[in-house]
C-alpha cells in the first residue's frame, strides 16, 4: 500500500509509538535534543504552550494562598545527605559542582534535584508562632537528576518545574492542603484546561516519594494505553519538620513540629499533551490551551482575500481569541495546511477567492478534521463554537480510550495480562504485597488506588476496598 | 540625640548607604543569603515585584516580535572554548560540573554564565534561509557567575534574568534590533515602569561586553551617587557566528555568516528599584510597579469599621488596582504602619471609627508621607489621584538627583573628584585612553558615552563631540 502524505511525515502511531512520539516533538519544532546527554532544548512553540500552561497553573496555585518564590539553585552537600530517606531517593541522579571561581571548593555543592532540604532550612528559621502558619510557598524552577535513559519532556536531565512546599498547624490541615492541590490546582488544570481525563487517587506505599508519608498522584493515560503520573502531591507528615526542626508555638505557648506537604508538576505536562491527543497529523491542542487557537491561511492573494484574512484574524482577535494570520503565499498551500495541523491548531480558517466569492470560508477543525464551508457572516460565532466542540470532543475521546482500555480482573496474572494494552483494575486486597512485587518484576505497576466510585481513598488511610490501577508506565 | 522610630528599625541612609541597603532587603522580607556564599532566596514579596518585572519586560520584549524558548542549564566545557574572547570574559566565573550520575563524567560541564554559547550551536543548525530572518529568541532563565564579593540582587553567584539572542540579515537590521530593546524595552520600562530615569548610551571599548563590537547601556544613579548599570544590549557582528558557523543563504543564493544581537537585564533592577526610590523609612515602590498598591488598613474593629474597611477594599479592587486589606488588629496599628512603609506600598487608606463616624478615611502616600482626610465617597477618585501623583513624583525626585549629581567637568581630574559623589560629564575626548587608565585606578569609570543633548551616539560610531558620563558604580 502506497504511504499516505501523512505517514511521509510522521511515522503512523499504530507503527511504532514511540518514534511517532520523537517525530511530532521535532516536526512541530516543539524540543529538541540538548548537547549534554539528557538535556533538552525547548523550542519557541514547545515554550509557549508551556507558557500557557504555567499561567493557568499559577493563577490555580495562588488562589489557594500560596505566594511564589526562589531558592538557590546550588545545595550545600551536608543538606542533602541530613535527610537520609530523602538521599536514598536521589543520591545517584545527583549533579556536583566540584569547581567554582576556579578552584576546587572545600564543600562540594549539588545542583537541586528537588528543594525540601534548602527551603527547609529557611522554613526552620522563618516559623515561629501558629500566626504565621499556613506557610505556603511555590516555586518555578528548573531542577536536575541525570537521567541514564532520558527521553525529551518525559524524563530529562534537567527540566522546568513547580514545587509547592508548605508547613501546617496539623496533620489535617496539611491534609486537606495537600488534597485540595491534588483536586482544585492538578486535577482541574488536567480536566478543563489540557481536556485529558486523569484519575486521582493514593500512591502504594512503594511508590510513594522517599520522605512522604501519603503520596498523591493524578494519573492519566496515552493513546498506547500506558500511564502517565502527570502530578503529585505528598504529605510529609513531620519527617523533614523533625530534620529541620521546623517548629512553631502552638496557640497554648508549646513548641511543636509543623506538618509539611509538597507538590510539583512539571515539562513531563508537555509530553501528556502530545500523548494524550496527538494523532498520525501531528499535535491536537486543546483550545483552552493552544498559544494559536486559530489561524487564518489565506490561500491566494487574489480579488481581496488577502484583505478579507487580515480583517478576520482582526476580528477574531477582537474576540478575545489567540490568532495568527498566515499569508505566506510564497510557500504552498498544502504544506502550511500540514505544518499547522502538526502544531496542532484547533480550528483553520481558510480564506481564498473562490469561496469569497460566494461570501464564504472555509472552517477546518484539527481534532477531527471536519471542513465546512461557513457564510463570511457567521464566522465569528461559528469559530467560537468550534472551539468549543473541539475542546469537548478531545475530552470525550480521551474519556472513551480509558474507559474502553480499563479492564476489570479479578486476579494478578490477569491484570499483569490485560496491562500491556491498558489499564486493570482490581481489589488491592487481591494484589496485596506480594502482587505487587510480581507486577513489578513484569515491568507493571499499581498507579494508584482509588476509592468507591472511584473517588479519592478515604484520606485516614482505611485501606479496605480500595481498587488498584496497574499499568505499565512512561 | 535620641534615634527616632524609624532609625531603630533601619540604618538612616546618610550614616551608612550599604548598610541601610542590607537592612531594607532584610526587613522589607526581599530576600535573604542563600547557604551557598553568593546565592540568594528571593523571598515571596520580593518575588512579587520580581514577577511584576518580568510580566512588564516580557510583554515588551514580545511587543518587537521575539518569542521565548528555553536552553539547558549545562553547556559542555569545549563549547565555551570555542569562543576564545569569551572565556576571557567568563572563565575565572565558572561553576563546573565534574559528577553526575555518581560518577565522574568524562567531559566536565558549565552551569551556564551566559547562553551565546549554546544558543549559537542551535542557531547554527536552525538558520537556513533569509526568510527565516530575523530569528528573535528570549529566554528568563537563572545563570551563574561565582562571586567572591557578593551582595545581594547586585552581585550574585546565581541570579536571574532574561538573555535575549538575535539573528540578522545585516548590521543595519542587528543595529536597529538592538536599540529598539535598549528604549523600547528597557528604557520605557526603567521610565515609565520603574520611575527611574536612566542615561542610555554607549559603552567605551573597555567596558563593552567580551565579545560585542558595541555595547549599548542604561545607566542610573543610585541615591548615594553611584551608578548602577541596569540593563545592556550587544551589538555581537559577526563575531559568534563565525566561530558558531551561523549562516544563512541570501536572495541570491549566496551562503552569509548572520548578524547577531544580545541583550538582559536581571534581578539586579531589584538592587536599582530599592536605592533609587528607598529613603529611611524603607521601600517606595512607584505605583506601577507595585504587587500591592493600596493598602487597606483598619485602625480598631468598632462601629463598622471592619465592615467599611472590608467594602472599601472590595471597590479599590474592582477599579482594577492591586489591593491588600490590613484587618490584623491584634498587632498594633502603629507597627503595622511602619511595616507597610518598610514594604513601600505606595498608598495606605486608613479607616477607623472616629473618621468613620465623620465620614472620613485617612489616605496616606509614602512617597511623602502626606497623610489627608478624604470623604469616603471621594476615595476612589482620590486614590486613583495619588497612585498617579505618586508615580510622577517618584520620577521627578530621580531625575532632580541626577540632574544636581551630575557636575559638568573640564579635565579627568575633576572628573574623579565629582565622581566622589555623583557623575562627571565632560568630552570624551577629553578623557581619551590614558585618562579612562587614571579614572579606573581611582575605581571611577566611563559609565557611558552620550551624544548631542544627552541623547544616543551616533550609532554608525563617529566618535566626534561625545560626552562621557564618569562615576563610581556598583
Amino acid at each position: 500500500m502506497a504511504k499516505t502524505q501523512k505517514a511521509a511525515v510522521l511515522t503512523p502511531q499504530g507503527e511504532d509509538f514511540p518514534r511517532w512520539y520523537q517525530d511530532v516533538v521535532a516536526r512541530a519544532e516543539l524540543a529538541d535534543n540538548g548537547p549534554v546527554r539528557g538535556t533538552m532544548v525547548i523550542r519557541p512553540y514547545g515554550y509557549a504552550i508551556w507558557e500557557r500552561m504555567v499561567a493557568e497553573l499559577d493563577a490555580r496555585i495562588k488562589a489557594t494562598g500560596a505566594r511564589n518564590a526562589y531558592f538557590p539553585l546550588f545545595i550545600p552537600q551536608s543538606y542533602i545527605e541530613r535527610e537520609a530517606d530523602h538521599v536514598e531517593g536521589f543520591s545517584p541522579e545527583l549533579a556536583v559542582v566540584t569547581h567554582g571561581g576556579g578552584k576546587e571548593l572545600e564543600e562540594p555543592v549539588v545542583v537541586r534535584p528537588t528543594s525540601e532540604t534548602i527551603i527547609d532550612s529557611y522554613f526552620a528559621k522563618w516559623v515561629q508562632s501558629y500566626r504565621e502558619l499556613p506557610l505556603l510557598l511555590n516555586q518555578w524552577a528548573n531542577v536536575v537528576r541525570w537521567e541514564m535513559r532520558p527521553r525529551v519532556f518525559l524524563r530529562t536531565t534537567e527540566f522546568l518545574w513547580q514545587e509547592g512546599h508548605t508547613v501546617h498547624v496539623s496533620e489535617q490541615d496539611a491534609r486537606s492542603y495537600a488534597l485540595r492541590i491534588l483536586t482544585d490546582v492538578y486535577r482541574d488544570f488536567m480536566v478543563e484546561v489540557m481536556a485529558v481525563p486523569v484519575l486521582a487517587g493514593r500512591k502504594t506505599a512503594r511508590e510513594r516519594f522517599a520522605g512522604a508519608n501519603t503520596s498523591w498522584t493524578c494519573e492519566g493515560m496515552m493513546r498506547d494505553g500506558k500511564a502517565l503520573q502527570m502530578g503529585t502531591s505528598h504529605e510529609l507528615g513531620q519527617n523533614f519538620a523533625r530534620v529541620f526542626d521546623i517548629t512553631y508555638l502552638d496557640e497554648a505557648g508549646e513548641t511543636q513540629f509543623g506538618w509539611q506537604t509538597s507538590w510539583g508538576v512539571s515539562t513531563r505536562l508537555m509530553g501528556a499533551l502530545i500523548m494524550a491527543h496527538g494523532d498520525d497529523g501531528g499535535l491536537r491542542l486543546p483550545p483552552r490551551l493552544a498559544p494559536t487557537q486559530v489561524v487564518v491561511l489565506l490561500v491566494r492573494d487574489e480579488d481581496g482575500a488577502g484583505e478579507a484574512a487580515s480583517a478576520v484574524a482582526r476580528e477574531l482577535a477582537d474576540l478575545g481569541l489567540r490568532v495568527e494570520l498566515d499569508a505566506r503565499t510564497d510557500v504552498s498551500f498544502g504544506r502550511r495546511a500540514v505544518d499547522w495541523e502538526l502544531k496542532g491548531v484547533p480550528v483553520r480558517v481558510e480564506i481564498g477567492p473562490r469561496d469569497l466569492a460566494e461570501g464564504k470560508v472555509t472552517l477546518v477543525r484539527r481534532d477531527d478534521g471536519s471542513k465546512s464551508p461557513v457564510p463570511r457572516d457567521e464566522l465569528k460565532t461559528q469559530v467560537a463554537a468550534a472551539l468549543g466542540a473541539a475542546q469537548a470532543a478531545l475530552f470525550a475521546q480521551a474519556q472513551e480510550l480509558l474507559a474502553s482500555r480499563t479492564v476489570e480482573v479479578g486476579s494478578v496474572d490477569e491484570a499483569r495480562e490485560a496491562a500491556q494494552s491498558g489499564f486493570a483494575r482490581l481489589p488491592m486486597s487481591v494484589v496485596g504485597d506480594e502482587g505487587e512485587t510480581a507486577l513489578n518484576q513484569a515491568g507493571v505497576t499499581v498507579r494508584c488506588l482509588l476509592g468507591p466510585e472511584d473517588g479519592l481513598p478515604d484520606p485516614d488511610g482505611r485501606d479496605e476496598n480500595l481498587a488498584a490501577v496497574v499499568g505499565r508506565a512512561y
